[in-house]
């Protein structure tokens, strides 16, 4: 009883806190109003995390009858008063609320943990999207790529970062540090985007291997035993192994595509024998997707199969029959990439072509190569036997695929992406025609 | 002739990038467009300037048909859904745009330095106004107190750093070297808000003298030769008798206010003995006021005068008689406040605390007055032969003043200050009565 | 063959660059020469090693003929002419190569290498102790504390340093990254000496606990689970749990004891409230001290046992009777502290305080305690049950021992030591009477 | 009196202080007993500090009946103990004192200022080198090349040491901060040695221009209004036109000629197109030497002239005739290079070569020819007009002087110049021979 009162002062606090802070004494407060948000905000429950965004919600929205009237004149003459007329009265008072908050002790960082919590409310409240329609722009706008700063993470950095790694690896677990060590080796180079207001938080990682070729399996890059290549002369090709974020509370704010981009420059200036930046990556979903009739049909990008991959892509089908014996069983029973028939082989490489070279760009294409795709890579190759872990034979049957940047081209390849356009190579082309 | 052609072609690569930069093609551009964008514009004449805003003015704005139906749905039902469809469409392109720009090489710097252009147009074309207005929007945000660093500047700094504070002061002017060093000795300190981005430009310092009381007069303050009192147990007064801005760029961005309020805290830290935070400040445009009436009637604070202030005012103005003979003159003939009659002391006195502590809310208040009051301060004292030098005694004929910065009422006072009400000391008060 | 003619190559070479790095073009060669040298040493053999120190003996001695008739001179008559003449013969040529290959690119670091390679000659070869006292001389000349670095260690600590202490914690071994971890953590902290010429290795760290009170058992502080007390109003005690050299081509060059005390002023200086300052120490070698029959006497001291103190440790000695049942048997047969007979604790203690408070200053007392008395500590008090590990059980009963650093008497302390005297509590002193 | 009575006290103080510092006490005292010693030292009057040295020569000698003794058994053998032996008791204690003194707070530089101090007494009290001996060896080893780090000091730099190049710089006075910024800019560097112990203080410094070609002239060097050559693919020579110390105190240690063998291979990394390295260096006291009759016979080099130069030589003072008329007459009367006979012109080049290329080994050889053949540099060129200061007219009548470094003939010509060779160019030669 008495602690449900004192969880209802908490939230009266932080409301009344958030009161005074987008008042017009709040305006000129440098730092307590701020900090009193956060220090009660931080003692809400999960129920009352709702409750405290539904209030951010209903109260701080713009007011639609100013907006309205704003946007009548605005329409009737486009002058500069009413243009600013109109941005004052659309732009909602959480965004000052959400600019004022910064300026708390460790104002950035809170908001991103407040944004962490409102996620993981959308689902229950989809209202909420707007407050995160409102946080999302801001966050993007204060880690867009002018501000973040790329480092070079390695045996020298700090503990503290480094055990960060191993937390939020995210591709290839970090087997403990004598693995993370080998990692961080001159053949492999990891690199991370910072924020100058988080000095101590790696945002996004990407770890790449030196490599003299294009890689076609996983397991030698990740092996903590591997010998480390020394030899400079050696490197040819960066192969990004690996690319996870740290930081749920910015979702949606993208940051991988420019650090892929910084680090290939970078490993090119440093390097000017590697000429090759390509991916070695998994394709999650593969197999469950052919499970469920292989299907890449989509509303919006309305692809149509021509007549000969249509008949290989039901030939596979047929070959592979997960209709009646599923993948599952078929692992139980001991399927491995050595001992697959070469009908099998086929018709899985033939899926796996029509799956990421057509079927990516639409609603349920495959999550790794929309994102490579959409940051204006090629898929390049997909390879047999690439990954024999429990869970690569699982999710793709071993499969594993290259996707290649090549800098001369991201940019147009992006924008084709976006109008549903994949490029890819012959290679995986001849794939689709069994 | 050639050269018209040249300065074209820079002028239709500048729109063309720009357009590059904002289409899909850009967004994953990591870097290249942007910096293409600022190379040509760096090329562009003054004339071109002003082409170039009016494009982004004209070319950038929000879509008004779109924002009308998006007002109308939102002001019908103001669901999520709505509501971000409204930011979407009343959020104009040229925002994207900048935040794009600052992915280029120097892109914080360049946008700053942008606006720097764009500043010296607007009287020219108010219109212009609507891109300032986005600008400005833009880089409140990214230079938000929470975004900047207060760091103490001295002897140590780089004299890139230190350069900057004799190119900028605007109050006392520092007259080389060895006066900026006397300024940056142990009992004088000046700190400054340094941005992550721009880690060698100060954007706005403050000089503070520490002192064993509340000073009247400046020139002890300012001059280089002062013996430099290394005691700290003496100091219990900190004086700010300096605050000026560095980046023109930036104007209209609020950081003194909250740079001032940071060094009180620190400077209490560190001497727990001081406790009193003021300024020494100066009167500018007080005697051109008197000179025009001393009129303080103004519509937005509607202020009025007692009758025996008024009556005060009307005695003080005889007094002087700066109708008939200018206070140009009356220097020329070798004015001093040390051979000034004691009438002219008291109306000089009354008028000026009239000026400040009754006419500074209002649209034609004492900026100096408007900037601390408004951040909270209350006008404590008006000091007779404050300030002798040439610019003084022209200004202000030799009155100083001190603002104090008590930070338990720094925030009420801000507000009332908004409402058009001014704090002020007794002894103030009782200058206006003559 | 081969290979033994490119070994003898190797040799020449290196003795090659030594004659030429002390010839007149060596004196003024920046680097090159001294690369030279090393580069060859890097590749010699452990067999060549004595060889190469051999040559630095006999060709880079002194000449015994000039330093007899500078010394002749100089005691006819000591002037600063004769002095200097004296000093110029007497130094070996070796020292100023010594100090010359500092010049190489890692000179320090290597030079410290080559020692560690000497010291392994030692025994083998005696004679080469003349140059082994010239490179300590040198060495200790350049790592005396007034260039040595005093920094904390913690979890924001470069990975490659912390790594460092993993590998030389020679007291309680580090179980892993966890439980360097909690070694860390705010109520434990680790202090190394750096040099500035080897930034990133630790010479020599100590791991300090701070408590509420006196610790007597190991296990707590070395606990990787033990809850972390964050609360620094309880720490009123700094207990040196352990303190590790980690490079032994510095053996010999005194950095403890300096480091002891800094880090007790330190810690004095962050928490006030911390006013004693102990030690938690093993007691290597006591068990087989008592073996052998528990003798103290020793030239040098030439301490006497007082008849009561004479009496108690011969009843001691025969309650143990460790002639007749070894202790290894009796561990073997489950010998623990808790089930030890009152009898057999005040035997141990009794041997114990004798060995420690009597005994520690001969040729054959205990290094831990030669250690810390040495330094100036006091013998506080010796603690039953303290080590419950296997090593502690085996080598000391179980027992260990604080030392007391009171600053304000180590000099004086340190000096009575020299002499043969130690400081003792009352304590310590009533258990060598039984 | 009284004070008096104070300074002997502080006398007393500072040897009681001393005496304890090297006793057994004083061997594991961390600090208090150093900072003791400097804290009154500091207080001794100029008389105070010739008795203390004196207090340190004659109290703190190696005794002479050890050494004697020492040396005799050395003689008869060169054991390691007998060897051992000798190095103790030949180290003066105040070795060990000086070592102990580094402890103190900023031992290190009050050891330097001590130096300084005693550095005065020389003259007076010869037989005090005994102790600067010591002192210098000593500080030798410390700031040995290897210790020692180059930093590029630019417009970044701190203004507190970038104060100390304007105190320091010893050929080419820098005419306050817009001089010194003009010094510091991309087509002038200027670089130091530092001590990490000593972070902001330069210890010596050197400042280069880098140029198309050989300068022959000085003024456009130092010329603030020079225009700054950003161009890099326009620097081809790297011309050392400035070297000074900063520390007295560390007069003998030799840094100068590391330091500019370090920038010469820092420069060629940076700039590969610069491959040649020089100097434009003053002939100070030239003019001096040629009216006191232009000899460079020498007892130690025992150098002869050819009978072609001593011709010369003869007829070149003829022509000059500063016996009848001194030069100061003759620059009082307006004598300038480009009015001077051909025969004047011919005349004093002569002499320079003679003085330069034949008389710089001996005792009375130029200092600065002296410093730099001694570095291993090569007599390049003799340029008329190069430096038409006043000084410049006075000391040389203009002239002045390149010095070569060829990295690969370096060493050769230190060593060749240590046995009176001096490398110079046939240009030079030809001088010789009017």
């Amino acid at each position: 009883m008495l602690e449900k009162l004192a969880k209802a002062r908490y939230f009266s606090r932080v409301t009344g806190a958030v009161n005074r802070l987008i008042s017009e004494r709040g305006e000129s407060n440098a730092l307590s109003m701020a900090d009193d948000v956060f220090n009660n905000y931080r003692k809400l429950t999960k129920d009352q995390h709702l409750k405290f965004f539904t209030f951010l919600f209903e109260k701080l929205n713009p007011d639609p009858v100013a907006v309205m009237s704003a946007a009548q004149n605005f329409s009737v003459e486009a002058s500069a008063r009413n243009y600013i007329k109109l941005q004052r009265v659309a732009e909602p008072p959480r965004q000052e609320l959400f600019r004022r908050l910064n300026r708390a002790t460790n104002g950035t960082a809170d908001l991103v943990a407040m944004r962490r919590d409102l996620l993981q409310l959308l689902d229950k409240q989809p209202e909420l999207t707007a407050v995160d329609f409102d946080l999302r722009h801001l966050l993007s706008s204060w880690f867009n790529p002018g501000f973040l700063k790329m480092h070079q993470v390695d045996w020298k950095s700090p503990a503290e970062i480094l055990e960060k790694l191993i937390q939020h690896e995210a591709v290839h677990a970090i087997d403990g540090w004598d693995d993370l060590r080998r990692r961080l080796q001159p053949d492999r180079r990891c690199f991370a985007f910072f924020h100058p207001q988080l000095p101590n938080e790696p945002l996004i990682f990407v770890e790449v291997a030196l490599l003299p070729e294009i890689p076609a399996v996983i397991t030698p890059l990740v092996d903590k035993k591997a010998e480390t290549v020394h030899q400079t002369s050696q490197y040819k090709v960066a192969a990004f192994y690996s690319i996870s974020n740290c930081e749920p509370g910015l979702r949606g704010v993208s940051m991988g595509n420019f650090l892929i981009k910084r680090v290939a420059e970078k490993l090119h200036a440093e390097f000017p024998g590697i000429k090759t930046f390509v991916t070695l990556s998994p394709i999650p979903g593969f197999i469950d997707w052919v499970a469920a009739g292989a299907d890449i049909s989509d509303e919006k990008t309305g692809v149509q199969l021509k007549p000969a991959v249509r008949l290989a892509r039901e030939q596979s089908l047929e070959v592979l029959d997960l209709a009646n014996r599923s993948w599952t069983e078929r692992l139980s029973a001991g399927w491995h990439p050595d001992t697959a028939t070469e009908k099998e082989k086929s018709a899985l490489l033939c899926l796996a072509s029509i799956y990421l070279a057509l079927g990516s760009a639409g609603r349920n294409g495959n999550p790794v190569a929309k994102f490579h795709l959409g940051n204006g890579a090629k898929l390049h190759q997909i390879n047999w036997a690439g990954d024999l872990s429990r869970k690569g034979l699982r999710q793709s049957a071993s499969l594993m695929v290259n996707y290649l940047y090549d800098l001369s081209s991201v940019e147009e390849n992006h924008e084709r992406f976006t109008h549903g356009e994949i490029d890819y190579s012959r290679a995986v082309g001849r794939l689709m025609q069994v």
